[in-house]
């Protein structure tokens, strides 16, 4: 007889109220926008919460910090680790340096210039190692075992999950009459949480994720009830290029009503919309729930529905529109 | 003996307060962004006003909505009409649909595509003309003398400036301490309402306008006190490339303490820049005040500094940073 697999834990709506007062001193209180064009154009009433504005220019600074600052003194002592080259890997320098300890994010050697420049302006130290899933997660016990630096996972953390659930309670503040909120999900940290906080706040209303087509593996995973590996990586959405785990998906399946999926060209229209119609900067991945919406493959019509834009962090060089 | 000319009506503060009471039911009351990596940056504390968030995305709809809403009713029946292709066009097509009155623009046969959508999707009638000031000017007395449409010039208007005026006053609203404020100039309508609603409400801010090196045609007109002609329009702020007027010119005569001047370089640098750190789009002509501050042609070091961003009407498929 084997022991049954304990169920992963989860923040409930009281741990994101607690991560909210936690973070407030670090991060923005972001604003929310509207815009009567794109309204228009999907036939439902759209709050956009704006996470392209948030610290580090993503919703991804929320739940470092809040892993962060809720590391006790000895723990925090020793620093943290992360192997995000992305956002989380910026957030995680951001938010340790707001503490004032030291941070280390493992790196593949061939990951662009300017993700090496974030993570460094923040004053964490980058190790890198060879591109591979393995190579990463090997550099960062190296890590551990030389510092005792604490691993603050891009998402399969309480505390991080936490923390990214704190932009839909502000955004439920803000827009307390919503049917509907809509967040991106690569590894669900951000799904999970709007998840936990919206229907925390608010049982009835309907939450929704937003995947690329080209990188359905939450949309399977979903159905099956186990987590699906990415089959492909094609997607310009590069931050959802993320399988689940476990954590992750027993959120989604317990909050999450149903998982859109989006076309690659629907989602470079989506964010061209969004810069012209909005004037403001996003990456790909926020533009996945708009694009959900206007290939019709969630149906919020005639609902007042949150978007989440996650977050701003594009090649402004080589924006998905031009040849 | 000759009389001498009257010297041209201009707004007073009170009649820029009228305008934005006049107007607030059409127009947004934009947000003011602060960005600490921009501060670091020129070594000033800015406030951006972002009127690139405006409707029709310019402040333009401020100065056009003033004076549509200014006519009293039987001029209002008549209509209005203007010759602007840009985003004064659009503003007056945008103030007339809100009244309900008709609106004629009119512009060059070879006015992008974009530009006449903008017009058009108001609902204005657009009025095709050879792309010379000459014909321009024909075309539009041509449409007064045919509808009896009132004129709603760009900037040579009391009303116009009394509204561009408006966005001053919000923001030494929302940002109280002001040291000083910085607006682009063109024709000079932005820049005069911003004069007289900033030190209308505040008598000691300094007040400095922005030009393109390559149109400096508001800095000589200031020196020499009367309007200098534009000598070359190479300039990407193409919001930029227009000549003051004797109205403008005395505004600006008398509530601004300097133009600086910057170079295309640094235009499109400041304008990257402000995508990149602050993720809203801008449109070239709104990144002139932050390129001033970066090359150091105004001096604003340790103060607390407005800045008008103007506008967010920009190709999105040739950014002039790309190749």
């Amino acid at each position: 007889m084997t022991a049954a697999a304990a169920a992963p834990a989860l923040p409930d709506r009281a741990a994101i109220g607690a991560a909210r007062q936690r973070i407030a001193p670090y991060v923005h209180r972001t604003p929310v926008m509207t815009c009567r064009s794109l309204d228009a154009e999907v036939g439902a009433r759209l709050v956009f919460k704006c996470e392209n504005l948030q610290k580090i220019g993503a919703f991804k600074a929320r739940g470092a910090t809040n892993a962060v600052f809720a590391l006790d003194a000895e723990q925090a002592s020793r620093g943290v680790v992360t192997h995000s080259s992305g956002n989380h890997g910026a957030a995680l320098a951001y938010a340790a340096a707001r503490r004032g300890i030291p941070a280390w994010v493992v790196m593949p050697d061939n990951a662009p210039q300017v993700k090496q420049d974030n993570v460094r302006r923040q004053g964490a130290t980058i190790r890198f190692c060879a591109p591979t899933a393995a190579a990463r997660e090997a550099e960062c016990a190296r890590v551990q075992a030389e510092t005792g630096a604490v691993l603050v996972h891009p998402f399969d953390d309480e505390n991080v999950i936490a923390g990214q659930g704190t932009a839909a309670l502000e955004l439920l503040e803000d827009a307390p009459d919503l049917d509907a909120v809509i967040a991106p999900v690569g590894g669900g940290g951000l799904l999970s949480g709007t998840a936990i906080a919206s229907r925390g706040t608010k049982p009835g209303i309907r939450v929704f994720g937003a995947e690329p087509a080209n990188a359905d593996d939450a949309f399977r995973s979903f159905r099956s009830g186990q987590v699906e590996p990415v089959s492909t990586s094609t997607t310009i959405a590069d931050g959802l290029r993320t399988p689940l785990c476990p954590r992750t998906l027993a959120a989604i399946r317990a909050g999450v009503a149903a998982i859109g999926l989006a076309s690659e060209g629907a989602i470079v229209r989506a964010m061209r919309m969004t810069f012209e119609r909005m004037k403001i900067v996003i990456e790909p991945s926020s533009a996945v729930p708009l694009a959900c919406l206007l290939e019709g493959t969630l149906d919020v019509k005639g609902l007042r529905v949150g978007v989440v834009l996650s977050g701003g962090n594009v090649d402004l060089a080589h924006l998905p529109w031009q040849a």
